[in-house]
């Protein structure tokens, strides 16, 4: 048994043990062939297998209809900011984004080098508290699409719904949500997510597109970053980051072996809601984002005392506790609560806070 | 102790035994911190320090001059393709390529994608058997750069020299050979290579660039793609490929302590040399490449009798000789000898071919 602790990082994020236990064993020999699987050429039949079985239950997780393609690639979502309008929109086409915090508006900002991207609606006047109401959001009449980032990693702020964009093909940076919960894969038109919470290690990033969408791509987007090219190639236009796309397979089966995306979403569920009570419920630490886009997935919290951060994190981390420094831009602490992180290892991060906050009155 | 067999997959390819024990002891708990070092996050100290020594001994072993700047991007060569001529030239630019074969030719189709490429010499005289000496080379006057392909992984043709291009800056994907020897970097404006040869596993791409090149991108270039921001950022603009990263850092290491590119120059001119030899001895294999132009990494030969070639392939698996068949667009054999495949190997290789040749007379 190796020394495991209890690891809350925004991303790269804990993966499952098992997931990690079952590539450790096999990471020299894999299937008895006497290499490892980062060893075999991507054009073998052992390969694409690999890719093959995780696109299948990746495909039967998220139930993704036989009209989307599921595509493997590389840059992380940084890169999809530019592959997005790239692919989707015509040069000084309008393309309608959903301003929801630090994220959306990286978003953003790189569409406007492709199309004219503006913002349709923006949770600015709430602090960024809150997703402001679809009733407020002024889109477009044909706008190339509809961004969204349903999940804002950095400011725990989240969609408790799909919007209804009618013709306008919806997209969706679902990097920090993704596989935490069912989705209705048929209300969007791309899905993109990099690998780094709740599919494996960084250096991977899955696109799940609709067909319809695959033949708008400008001139001058490069040949890696067209998701037609991708699309024809099965991901293999050069060679794909293979033990990325292994891990991501092996994690895909182990979300089969814990009763798929129904079963996660209610561990996940108890999880946040369990944290956020024990907040709530404390006056020494504060969530401010509005009940109803409350992240399930990276929960920031402020302590009654910011001088005592510093010791809080040090606490933490002696108790096996780590990484709940909150990002930089904002301060504080988060907690990021993905599929590997245990209903127990909520309640020992609850069962710290309660402690320190005991101690240091 | 697993079992290994003899792997010469041409990439992704067989990695040193010893980096992937190491790598596998610490799967689970990194330097005793409990988690894995792809569960790290990118931004903690202790991944910079993985990061900060995996470059520190790339820059050890090649020799790399403090006016270059080394960056760990993804994408694999063939994202390269796109971002040379958006960093490096200005729409409508001259660029010349060297055409040696298939990806060389596969850097131009892309480069004029964004600038005037054009070839400058061409191997297609020769068959594509040898590299076409720099005395039949027509270079533009005000070339952006001048684009060489110093090893062909698919045809097994390579430069056995460094051209001089004055004040153009010299290009050259080195996917395939670096590593394998020392190497004056300074000749160079830029260096790129795909990990997934002589570095480590797919999903990682190493950049060497002159800090003089940085900023002359296009407009149109994805911010991810600048060479600028990258070089600004450490290479963590967004999340780089940690786990690959890491698994490059135990390569740079391993080699290191083999003694370096100079130590390795010498076991790979003798592998080569053994393997060219015993096939020029026989008349049962052969290799078209004219002998000054003959690859020490990537060696292609073809048996007397194309009939023979499944059998081959199979008699070579069941001895633990993996991965020989030659590129779907050449046929006949291939044996990759990277860094990783020791002088043993190759001698079992050798005695395989020798016993096969008999056999079938």
């Amino acid at each position: 048994m190796s020394h495991r602790v209890d690891n809350f990082c925004s991303g790269p994020a804990a993966l499952p043990t098992a997931v990690l236990e079952k590539a450790q064993a096999e990471l020299l020999d894999w299937q008895g062939m006497g290499v490892s699987v980062m060893e075999l050429s991507h054009r073998s039949q052992e390969f694409q297998a690999v890719c093959d079985t995780a696109e299948k239950n990746l495909r039967d997780l998220l139930g993704i209809p036989v009209n989307y393609r599921v595509l493997f690639l590389q840059g992380g979502a940084t890169l999809q900011f530019s592959a997005i309008p790239l692919n989707l929109a015509s040069a000084g086409q309008v393309a309608d984004y959903i301003d929801t915090g630090i994220w959306s508006r990286k978003a953003l900002a790189e569409g406007k080098r492709y199309c004219a991207a503006r913002v349709a609606a923006s949770a600015d006047a709430s602090g960024y508290t809150s997703v402001p109401p679809e009733s407020q959001w002024q889109l477009s009449d044909k706008a190339a699409y509809v961004h969204i980032t349903p999940n804002e990693t950095i400011g725990g702020v989240e969609f408790d719904w799909i919007p209804e964009t009618g013709d306008v093909p919806l997209v969706a940076d679902l990097s920090s949500t993704i596989l935490s919960r069912p989705l209705d894969v048929s209300r969007f038109g791309l899905i993109y997510a990099g690998a780094q919470k709740n599919i494996g290690p960084s250096g991977l990033t899955v696109v799940i597109v609709r067909e319809d969408l695959l033949d708008r791509a400008q001139e001058v987007t490069p040949t890696l970053l067209s998701y037609r090219t991708q699309a024809d190639n099965g991901s293999m236009y050069n060679t794909p980051p293979t033990l990325a796309i292994y891990l991501a397979g092996l994690v895909f089966e182990w979300l089969r072996e814990q009763g798929g995306l129904s079963a996660m979403a209610e561990i996940n569920r108890r999880k946040a809601a369990r944290l956020y009570a024990y907040i709530d419920e404390s006056d020494f630490y504060n969530n401010p984002i509005e009940v109803s886009s409350r992240s399930w997935m990276n929960i920031p919290f402020t302590l009654a005392d910011d001088q005592l951060n510093g010791r809080f994190l040090n606490e933490a981390e002696e108790s096996g506790l780590l990484n709940l420094q909150g990002h930089r831009s904002v301060g504080g602490m988060r907690a990021s609560i993905y599929n590997a992180i245990s209903e127990d290892a909520v309640g020992r991060l609850i069962g710290f806070m309660d402690e320190f906050a005991r101690q240091v009155r």
